[in-house]
């Protein structure tokens, strides 16, 4: 079955009427229900389900064992995301298995489709989760204490079954390469008029929370003199990271989620949180931004009478993905193009563990993380195709 | 009964757990729940209760009829607000007809209390909705149509009585005098080491609704020269509403309420709504600031290849309280201080109606809308006082 037609069957779960696109979050029913309807679209095909330790999906082809070939992406979404970042490396897996049975594809190596848990961190705030503990990259301790926006933690979403979470040697000694395919968030295909290719790193990245405290009162009869308003520093920050992130190259910031506390239009805030998203080609240049941006956010907030204080919910260095691996993969797919990502993914998690390589599909809007995120089906195939060669070059 | 002592048995009514302080908004649990208990407090005085068309209580000492003197406030709150804004106004009025009852007081005018409804507008966001409906300072068809945050408008909130609200002539004509006792928010009372006194005057105020819209994307993978980020524009409007309110003398101007959507750590929103609470001395002072402001956010929403549009969501021109009936309720409490208020009232409204007063108790944090608002006991005690012999000699 085509790529098209799989996105299809799951076009409904999870649409979000009030922001558009799509709100599919960890263990919320949206999620479980594509995890449902994942693991049928995988017995259908005569693959033996399991869900590891950390809530990652694995559907087999062959027994599971050492050496195998993974492919596999994500499910969850961003809030109000578009319809293809994760699913599309889904959904092209899928449809991958359907193109090497239809050659009569017969794997010697034992081949994987993978679903990883909470990979943009939209509801526990910490991106890749669920590859970061299959890895050992989060303490299981950290994990389970994470809480989503309602003051529920990763534990409690999870149940019983969080007290077995963390690096799981067993599952990871099996995989002998893994490739994840996914849309690329960007215009790079666009401006190389390629519908696929290949990955070549990683930016370092990270999030952080700036809470700015300052004293709640009333905004009427409060004088400007007397205030000391988180909002101000906090808005401040917004434009100082913009500044001084264009100052380093390759870099971005970005603050896309605000709190004021309590939120009142005539009061004002006791708090605001604001979070910063930041990324540069090097950990220790995103390191360097945001240690200048909470430097300047603490003078901003002094000026204020208000203090902040930072903290850092996750944090990735730079992934630069095996040169070999990447020129045997664009060696396969008629020499396409290396692209550098922007983004962040399990494939940058696992890539510190196993041989990791990664395939990108053209995005006509170059939008990513909003409803305009878009692939033309003509070019899904062209991935789905692509991914189908390079599973059959490394299982056969 | 004393004002603290009837302030304590709603004491745990709608607490904020999140914010903290109390979040009582109009026709959710907690608010019906005061409701019904300022109706079973009237009614075990012997009072007659009555629901208007506007969703405001009155309480009847005598037949309701012309000439009536009215005191009363408020119940609701903002979001996380204080313990005494509203409820001191309501429970000093039941206090006060306690003391009156106690001195074998018989009012030869009717007397009536009242609670209205919205005075904060944090539900449907326009404040004072029960006295601006009642004297038509809003259209029925307007006050229907407001939506809270989760969708519902008041109409649908109200239920089958929405189809009545509406300027209530006959509720007005029996008002012959009204006065409403609030908590002080600011410190001039403790300034003046005085208990109680009494308006002058309300600035002109509103809300001012600006709705930035730039490109939903990626945080990672959009690079800073292909942004358009509605959060930059809404930033610098934060910073430059500061600016140019200091500007002006007596000005304040507030942004205590943000909201990013779809508010993704690694999204750049697509939009980014923003409140202005701004207020001067005079109607022609505000008008100039938010257009002021307003021009600016265009500027700064262009700079960064985004629109923005200003909706206002309400608006009161300046209220002087007639000099003759301030400089009666000063004399009647030994020469208590006059005092302008930044903050806006159903006094306020009322007072284009009818000979209106109003009586502050002194703030000793100075501080509203904030679970730091407070006043001392002996204070309250002061003004419930102060709130009985006003009555006194205006009913007696």
């Amino acid at each position: 079955m085509g790529a098209e037609a799989l996105l299809e069957q799951i076009a409904d779960v999870g649409r979000d009427r009030v922001r558009g696109g799509y709100s599919r979050h960890v263990f919320d029913g949206a999620e479980r229900e594509l995890r449902e309807w994942f693991a049928e679209q995988a017995r259908a095909r005569g693959l033996d389900v399991e869900v590891d330790r950390n809530a990652n999906i694995w559907a087999w082809w062959g027994d599971p064992g050492p050496d195998a070939v993974v492919t596999g992406s994500h499910l969850d979404s961003v809030p109000g995301g578009g319809a293809f970042d994760g699913p599309l490396g889904v959904v092209s897996a899928l449809s991958a298995v359907d193109a090497l049975r239809a050659g009569g594809f017969a794997p010697r190596r034992p081949l994987a489709l993978v679903v990883f848990a909470e990979e943009e961190g939209g509801r526990f705030g910490v991106p890749c989760l669920g590859s970061k503990l299959l890895t050992g990259a989060i303490s299981p301790d950290r994990a389970r204490a994470l809480r989503d926006p309602a003051g529920v933690t990763f534990g409690e979403a999870m149940g019983a079954d969080a007290e077995h979470v963390g690096r799981d040697d067993a599952a990871l000694q099996r995989i002998g390469r893994f490739v994840e395919l996914h849309v690329e968030q960007g215009r790079g295909l666009v401006d190389l008029e390629r519908p696929v290719g290949v990955a070549s790193s990683i930016l370092a990245h990270g999030r952080w929370r700036f809470r700015f405290r300052g004293r709640g009162d009333h905004a009427g009869s409060t004088l400007l003199a007397d205030r000391s308003d988180p909002m101000l520093p906090a808005s401040r920050t917004v434009v100082a990271a913009r500044k001084e992130a264009a100052a380093v190259a390759g870099a971005r910031a970005t603050v896309g989620r605000i709190a004021a506390n309590p939120g009142g239009t005539n009061v004002i805030p006791s708090t605001v949180d604001m979070w910063l998203d930041a990324r540069t080609p090097e950990a220790a240049g995103t390191r360097g931004l945001v240690a200048e941006l909470s430097a300047l956010a603490a003078r901003f907030a002094a000026d204020e009478g208000c203090r902040v204080e930072v903290t850092e919910e996750s944090f990735g260095a730079e992934v630069g993905f095996r040169p070999e691996l990447r020129d045997e993969l664009s060696g396969l797919l008629s020499g396409a193009p290396a692209l550098a990502s922007g983004a962040g993914h399990d494939a940058g998690v696992l890539a510190a563990e196993v041989p990791t390589g990664m395939l990108f599909v053209r995005n006509p809007t170059g939008v990513s993380h909003a409803p305009e995120e878009h692939a033309e089906p003509d070019d899904c195939e062209a991935g789905v195709a692509a991914l189908a060669q390079v599973l059959e070059a490394w299982a056969g």
